[in-house]
């Protein structure tokens, strides 16, 4: 079905130069291109394989002939300053940082169950994480001219991507100054991605990597920095991406009201046994799995993981690696741009037929997430931390003695 | 009776050179002395008045001599320096921050009605905020011998209080070495409250101030400042003001499993009406007031306060000032030391009788606080950010017409 859809793709419109995916996406649209993998696939691997990576395009693929790119910087006392992608990989030392991306819009259709929210019906799975390489925009910006004295009057950069509408019109977004010049902000001008040269769907040749920061912000296609007083005047800047109280609707939304999403709050889900599953009471037993991450560099602390709906709770293991692995060192304060996997073995209890699985987490500044989604819902359905929950079926031996 | 209790202090004890206190404040203990203001105190002025802040004390008052006052610096490359209060105050510039101090076991008592904790029963009002002026500590550390070169080996800032138990043993605690010697971080070693010098029962004559961070890391009448490898060995940072899961006992506690607690979560409370007010129909409306704070220099974007017990939910007004002052401008990102008050008048609702009001608040990184306490409760009763719940009584005109 989904290959179908793929298929469907016509070469008369801009979408024609789209790449191709792998047909395990579950596609949420066709054009642009949005699509997350089966969870279960997002705890296999504490890297995920870039072909299994949430994809989230807000417009066709620009096709990007890497000989003559350019990226341009503007806006600091040095006038504009263009850099190739060899100026990029040579005239700047090449940093890696693991990061975990997540869409702003990851579970919004535990919000849609609740009420109808605008959006593409993400399930838990708009969350990836990978290894980043390229320049650090810090570098970029200090070559470009930037200097203490520009923080007087600049307090946002801006992201133009290459990806354009009919009219003409990019993508952009902006992310503070401060998390752009920090040394241990680690944002990143990346031009790979897990050890090789960034897919066309992540932004080839080079994109933005903000960790901590909300995929929004992460911009693809690159084209242009720009270093501003003010944030990008972008629709998705200014009239998206921002959270409101479950009692605004569509009548009453002042987007002027609410702060651009940039750190996101902590979050986790259940990735295996999925939803309306059924495990044998032979098996005794029931191993559960999961991610959870913190946006703003903030440690996943704990995972608590209930079977009985959020009666009782145990503790998950965390791992920070791929199982036999060594885990990756523990991160500065601050800089954990990472998820988390987890992992809960637990005796199926006697009594119960069927399991509410519940999953809650926390980071290291001991925030927690909301228990259900009314009370964090909003029109536009991003920001869904909620608890995670999961039904399990117990399916009795048929042949007792 | 609580005049009565402070009366009670016999000089023969430890306790009898503790100072007076304000006879508005409620006791949760008399030695060490604990108390907090009434609620409603709170939402009356931006800055609470020092007479009111709420006292956290775990050892007795000690007395210390301003003239012979000395802080000692330790673990820097330097060898040890010895400044006077004079020396502070002289050698040093002088920062103001207005900075919100919060007890970790602030709203323990709502924990205490699921299941017993082990602390002191505070209410609501276990967080006041202040104007506090002062060195800054990453000034004092670069005056000691503070240098990229010591972040190598250094991770922690430890601090020792002159208050001592029986035995001699000091109140101790630490804060991560980038918080400390971060421009942005704020830390100050402050001689001043609210314009005046400290009072006794807040450090004088010098406390460490650690914007954004729980009230236990912020050192009064400190004695000496460590820079080391590891954090503080002190009970009150190793086995005490961390957070577990709830379904942590006594009996399984790993204090080495979970981080000392820095930055606190996003907070909210309601101070005025009181749990079991009274209002009069003929009112027709009501005003509720409240305190909102989040740790880390997260800014509180926005309060949404319930009266149907949080099926419906309307935004709250936000101040940074008192009423009829300018607001204060806007903090730097990340930078968001002081609470916010709010406000929000609503019709009373025609068809009901009782008012369950609740408030919940979001900061800019979009946390949100949990919904109910029991999946928070923990063993030490610390972390109580769960929505905050009142219930009015709305009392009929009994002379209708
Ligand atoms: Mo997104
Ligand atoms: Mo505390």
């Amino acid at each position: 079905e989904d290959v179908k859809k793929q298929q469907a793709v016509k070469s008369s419109d801009p979408y024609s130069s789209d790449p191709e995916r792998h047909p395990v996406l579950h596609i949420n649209n066709l054009k642009p291109f949005n699509a997350e993998p089966p969870p279960e696939i997002l705890s296999d691997s504490y890297i995920t394989p870039s072909a299994f990576f949430f994809k989230r395009n807000h417009l066709p693929v620009p096709k990007v002939d890497p000989a003559s790119y350019q990226l341009h910087v503007e806006g600091l006392p040095g006038g504009v300053l263009t850099l190739s992608l060899e100026d990029l990989k040579t005239k700047f030392s090449k940093h890696t940082v693991t990061a975990t991306l997540q869409c702003a819009g990851n579970r919004r259709s535990e919000m849609n169950k609740v009420k109808q929210v605008k959006g593409l019906n993400w399930g838990i799975a708009a969350i990836s994480n990978a290894t980043w390489s390229g320049a650090k925009l810090r570098d970029v910006l200090l070559a470009a001219g930037y200097g203490p004295d520009v923080a007087q009057w600049a307090c946002h950069v801006q992201f133009e991507g290459l990806d354009k509408d009919v009219t003409g019109t990019t993508y952009g977004a902006s992310i503070p100054l401060k998390k752009a010049v920090s040394e241990e902000g680690d944002v990143l001008l990346a031009y790979e991605m897990n050890g090789e040269e960034l897919p066309a769907d992540h932004g080839f040749p080079v994109r933005v990597v903000v960790p901590g920061t909300v995929g929004a912000r992460n911009v693809k296609w690159l084209g242009k920095i720009i270093v501003s007083a003010e944030e990008s005047s972008s629709h998705w800047q200014q009239n998206d991406y921002k959270g409101f109280s479950p009692g605004t609707d569509w009548d009453t939304v002042d987007f002027k009201s609410a702060p651009a999403i940039q750190e996101l709050p902590i979050q986790s889900a259940v990735t295996t046994p999925a939803d309306g599953a059924v495990v044998d009471r032979s098996a005794e037993e029931v191993t559960v799995k999961g991610y959870a991450w913190s946006g703003g560099g903030r440690e996943v602390v704990r995972v608590d993981v209930s079977l009985d709906g959020g009666k009782t709770w145990q503790v998950a293991q965390l791992r920070t690696s791929d199982k036999g692995q060594a885990p990756e060192p523990s991160p500065p304060p601050g800089q954990a741009w990472a998820w988390k996997l987890w992992e809960v073995t637990a005796p199926l209890p006697a009594e119960a037929q069927e399991l509410e699985i519940v999953c809650k987490a926390v980071d290291n500044s001991y925030n927690m997430q909301p228990d259900t989604v009314p009370p964090i819902w909003n029109l536009r359905g991003v920001l869904s931390n909620a608890w995670h929950r999961v039904k399990v079926k117990i399916r009795e031996d048929e042949n007792e003695e």
